[in-house]
């Protein structure tokens, strides 16, 4: 019997398990783990567990584990208005996170999967289970206590943005009392920017402040509407509106890159690279500075295109080779003969790159291509 | 002369200015400002700088106003490679946010936005004019130190998510030495779940880990790609695959908050009601957890529509009726027996609701009617 099947359930307590995994040479290890980049070593992890593998977790410790804090033993949570959904088994060990807000808690929301990024090696295989909460719209002492009330009850971390000085000073103290840890995600920067500009905050959540919507904000919804409108090269001739024009060939990200684009206020268009159809003539007619090609890994490239089409309900029967690697290099390099034909687009490699983070390299190369600065920013005026 | 003619321009120093203003019971007062609430006061003040007058700051400081510090003589920053684009006349009175992170920066971005939003009252009169600069992609120290040095050059207040613990470790201690006042907006609550759950943070940027993209995110880009087919009831026979189905009149915000919603990972389907030609039957036939109505007040739905027909070039010369005040009465009363007949759906009233708070009001009955909780919140395990 393999040695992890001796080991108690790893979600309950991390335990140091050998393991047997074949790294990139092809040698096997029987304990420990090669001697390689902490990089390479968590992309090890990630494809071990996908393969059904324990994990050594040693390396993650920067220092010797704590004894494990005693686990209250928690009733599962039964209201009189019907049950709560969590899985009885998970009770114990699911470490909870309680966002709460007195407007939308998105800020709060962000800024705690922000700082989940730091710990996907661990959650990427159940390591360190983590649920959170988001609780919006709290806005008077009463919810705010229930809640705090509740987190102490299931143990949970406290991450609140209160805009209301009352109900923050009120939660750190509830926080402090019931011993819940907590963290204030706006209190510090919007005390510090108070300071800095020398006037008071309001007080005031979003939308409580009885101002209308700012002008800014009325762009940004016309800038999605537009894109939404140019879709995949739908008005060619409206390419000369747009902001930021991307092109490149199917399955690389236009659509939902417009898109996060757009909500940030800029007018997108798109534009289809399809081998043998070419693009638009008015492709080569608008200011290059605004132009984006966009490529990728022919392998992850078919692996996309053959989720997509499978999604799609496409044969695999020969009908269709918009998936085949052949089909995927042909149209990948005439996509890049069009690109070196047009020197002036910058090209980006979305390869295993998420949409916020190839949209900071286009914004961060629009910005710095419209302005010329000693360090490319993207600025903006209030 | 109105009186605050003879003040000095408000944008270089926050002055105490009489003014004459119109309250809404039509009285006037010459100075100071009538018995409101702190949130009708503001509304007063927006209306009063749209309509050119100048505003009596007293009641927004909390304590007498602190000495100005002195402004030090900025010189035009000018680079070999190019002029860096700032308003000369405004170098001495905007205050710059530096923006800096070793990922994308969105995080901080996002956060200094939601911060600024306790500023509205004096941005929205450029009382307080301010500028963010953001650099994203900072992964060294030269780069780190090049950046603090300009933003101690421009006074500027420096913000900051930079994963890499030394990276951050070497801002602090640079701001600290030059006297640039800051603000580490991730690690606080990093180190704080980092306790929480008994693992280290990676110390590793955002795309920086190596581990692949989630299936979370996969599902956000499909849930986006999904609802840019559905919209504007496209595809009514796909209603049943939405998990989110939006209706209401033309120009209730149904496109701008089915994508952010879609962006969370929703599947969202439009569904557009018309006066006169109805709506699809398939609506009826959806479960009706998942209907969500919305419904704006008609004199804002009418301001709406004109300034669409005219973006639009439609005329107004009675060929269209879509802006007439009848017809937007018409039209919302039908849209209204349509929601008194099938009383399961939620109705929402967007009127000067931001499309992020409507969809915290959608999500918050959207998870609440999956999962009854005493107390409503959206939960996501990880």
């Amino acid at each position: 019997m393999p040695i992890w099947q001796l080991c108690p359930n790893i979600h309950s307590v991390p335990q140091i398990v050998a393991c047997t995994r074949n790294d990139k040479t092809g040698s096997k290890s029987v304990s420990g783990r090669p001697k390689v980049s902490p990089q390479l070593n968590r992309w090890f992890r990630a494809r071990a567990v996908r393969s059904g593998q324990k994990l050594d977790r040693s390396s993650l410790r920067t220092q010797p584990p704590e004894p494990n804090p005693p686990v209250r033993p928690l009733p599962l949570p039964v209201d009189p208005d019907g049950a709560v959904n969590l899985d009885g088994a998970d009770v114990m060990t699911v470490k909870s996170i309680y966002i709460v807000s007195d407007g939308t808690g998105w800020t709060a929301e962000h800024c705690v999967n922000a700082a989940l990024g730091q710990f996907d090696y661990c959650l990427v295989d159940r390591g360190c289970p983590v649920s959170t909460h988001l609780f919006s719209g709290i806005d008077d002492a009463e919810k705010l206590l229930e809640i705090t009330k509740q987190a102490a009850k299931e143990g949970a971390f406290f991450v609140y943005t209160l805009a209301d000085p009352s109900l923050a000073s009120a939660a750190k103290q509830a926080c402090k009392l019931w011993g819940v840890p907590s963290t204030d995600v706006l209190g510090p920067i919007t005390e510090a920017i108070a300071s800095h500009l020398g006037v008071s905050p309001s007080g005031l959540p979003r939308g409580a402040s009885g101002l209308p919507l700012s002008d800014d904000y009325f762009r940004r919804i016309e800038a999605v509407e537009f894109t939404i409108k140019q879709d995949d090269g739908a008005c060619p001739q409206n390419l000369a509106e747009a902001d930021i024009v991307l092109t490149g060939v199917s399955r690389t990200g236009k659509t939902p890159l417009s898109i996060y684009l757009a909500q940030k206020g800029y007018k997108v268009a798109n534009v289809p690279i399809v081998l043998g159809v070419g693009v638009p003539r008015t492709l080569f007619e608008v200011d290059p500075k605004k132009v984006f090609g966009l490529t990728i890994n022919p392998l992850v490239l078919q692996n996309i295109r053959r989720t997509r089409a499978k999604t799609m309900g496409l044969s695999s029967d020969g009908r269709s080779n918009y998936s085949e690697m052949n089909y995927v290099r042909e149209e990948l390099e005439f996509a890049g003969r069009l690109f070196a034909q047009n020197p002036l687009w910058p090209v980006i490699d979305v390869t295993g790159k998420a949409i916020e983070e190839t949209a900071a390299v286009v914004l961060r190369l629009y910005h710095d291509r419209k302005h010329i600065c000693t360090m490319p920013r993207i600025s903006k005026r209030y």
